[in-house]
């Protein structure tokens, strides 16, 4: 999407490939909403080190960043040996993989690489085909986040309040991201609406990653505390809810996503406000039968108990104050511990629809529909 | 209620009177929960400043401290003159209630300690009786909280998980608290429970406040972010809800209370938890007719955009991090602004019960119980 930089704009994805340099480069995550600033990393090594570091997260852009860096690990080889090549791609594949051990989508993707690679007879060829297999996967990635937003967009109607909850955009994706994408394609279409971004505390990504990306698409938002949605919704203030999800169960259409969506689809039930989750096809789980064998990671408590920003210049903070290093704050009494759980589970019942890049579904049509997205026997 | 500074323990109240000083002692909350600190205002215009700049918050602990204040003031006038002394008194009411020209508790319970200092004959006489009433006005909220404590008690029993938001606890008042009181009434009688506090963002006061009172108590609790106890009450790890209140609504049993209050009622109700509110008569407003009526305080956004804490000495936050000298960050995108309601209402089918001084009752049986519950024709 566009980012505004001085008075320049340019078009970025979060990942892309520099041939040339055989380098990849990120948007370096970490660092925003403060500074945005590109990363290229020179090697496999690097590439690993800015998926463990978080320099890149999010599904989808840790998948292409994946594939990318064993692609340019490829391409670093010197020789002919296809026995020496096969030992130096697993060597890759290995260093990729345990840079984020507990992700799927990396493996994913550089499983896919690999299996398009091993048409290749020479190792010229393969390194060919390596490079060819990560452009498309990132090429497909954004395809689907763009066929999500022409499924959702429809859906966003002129003068709508929107809702949404963490981070579920562009930046965690290639490009268009998923519960941002209908917002991105109403407002292609001309239309326009507000958005409220949750602030999804602890790690705050609805305040600073969501927040940061309508103000570069200049989409009209406000950043509300997570306590602040009800409120709004029992005053009619909000017309529909978007998220998105890090896990979809094919066979009941529960969905798993960062802590707190559960509790926006209670509210919107109750007040009879359309609950939507955007979701690209490879996030469905086919093998689970229940959302309670769905495992809920518990966090560090230090995210719980302070926050991350940039320490004001002057207090209170007047409308001139600047913002600068990035500093951790211990908000929480410093004797108390906090409990942590990352993620929480939605039933079927609260959900209006899942809107993936195959159409819009009713969570409990997924199964039937499986298909058409993707699920294989 | 028991501060341990060191090693030693001793019982404090939130705001206590030194006649010999004739100073206000106030523990100033400031700086909690990184430091605790006692201040002594020497004067009514140091005392009316410390309500001002938010030194003491909470209902019942600024209408204590008024009422000292008024009682400081009127003690330091010298002379006989009866005129002057009235011009004297009015002049310190008047300073005192500019302090926080919103709040009510100061004005009620300076014009309790007036009305008492009346029937003096004597500036004397006045000056004597100003400080029993201010006394008396102190030692009442004490009681009162007690009470709450006598009746809510009973509901805590061993082995229960409970949720709490913001702060009602002692901190908030002279002494006890109102939904902290059956916590420390069911600990005083030996039984066992688990506390858990919502952070209540944007200000935190569970995360600060609430967390360092029960440390402080010994009691067993761990912060939780506030998108959290949506999951916590699905998977059944909690038992019971227990919030304080702004504003009670006699006529209809609304509850007005910290954003974020209404939605864990709906949670509560969904999961059949029981969700219970204890106040102090004083909160009862039997004039309204709707909740709708209540004015729902918007704040600065800047509460919403960024977080107070102690800046970590080492990052990431590891157990050996000292914290330092307190700093406002920015967290959210700096180009984005907030919505910050700072209250909610939660409807009185919502409430298992409020609990006050002389009973818990029914939201909607409030009304019938006027009489009880200190309402005046």
């Amino acid at each position: 999407m566009n980012v505004t930089v001085g008075r320049r704009t340019r078009h970025y994805r979060t990942v892309a490939f520099d041939a040339r340099q055989n380098a990849v480069r990120l948007i370096d995550q970490r660092l925003l909403p403060h500074i945005f600033q590109i990363v290229a990393t020179r090697n496999f090594q690097e590439t690993a080190r800015a998926i463990h570091e978080m320099t890149v997260r999010g599904a989808g852009a840790i998948g292409a960043t994946a594939a990318y860096g064993l692609a340019q690990g490829v391409q670093a080889f010197r020789g002919g040996n296809l026995g020496k090549f096969s030992r130096h791609v697993d060597a890759v594949y290995q260093t990729l993989r345990a840079a984020r051990p507990t992700a799927v989508d990396p493996v994913n993707a550089m499983n896919d690489v690999r299996s398009r690679m091993s048409q290749g007879k020479t190792v010229e060829e393969q390194q060919a085909l390596a490079l060819t297999a990560a452009e498309d996967f990132a090429n497909d990635d954004v395809r689907h986040c763009e066929a999500i937003g022409r499924q959702g967009g429809p859906l966003i109607q002129d003068g709508m309040r929107i809702l949404t909850h963490c981070n579920a955009g562009w930046l965690a994706f290639v490009d268009v991201g998923t519960a941002t994408a209908p917002l991105y394609a109403a407002q292609a279409e001309g239309r326009k609406f507000h958005v409220f971004c949750d602030e999804t505390r602890p790690r705050s990504q609805g305040a600073t990653l969501t927040a940061w990306e309508l103000a570069q698409q200049g989409i009209a938002h406000e950043v509300v505390a997570d306590s602040a949605a009800g409120h709004l919704i029992q005053r009619g203030e909000i017309d529909l809810v978007i998220v998105g999800s890090d896990r979809t169960l094919g066979r009941t259409g529960e969905v798993a996503n960062k802590i707190g969506t559960y509790t926006k689809a209670v509210l919107a039930e109750r007040h009879n406000i359309p609950f939507y989750v955007a979701i690209p096809l490879s996030t469905i789980d086919w093998e689970l039968f229940s959302g309670r064998d769905i495992p809920i990671e518990e966090r560090d408590e230090n995210e719980v108990l302070g926050a991350w920003g940039a320490v004001a210049s002057s207090k209170p903070p007047a409308s001139g104050a600047r913002f600068g290093r990035r500093a951790y704050v211990r908000v929480a009494n410093p004797t108390s511990g906090a409990r942590n759980p990352g993620f929480d589970v939605t039933p079927a019942e609260l959900i209006t629809g899942i809107i993936t890049p195959a159409g819009i579904f009713k969570p409990k049509e997924l199964w039937a529909n499986r298909l058409k997205l993707g699920y294989r026997e």
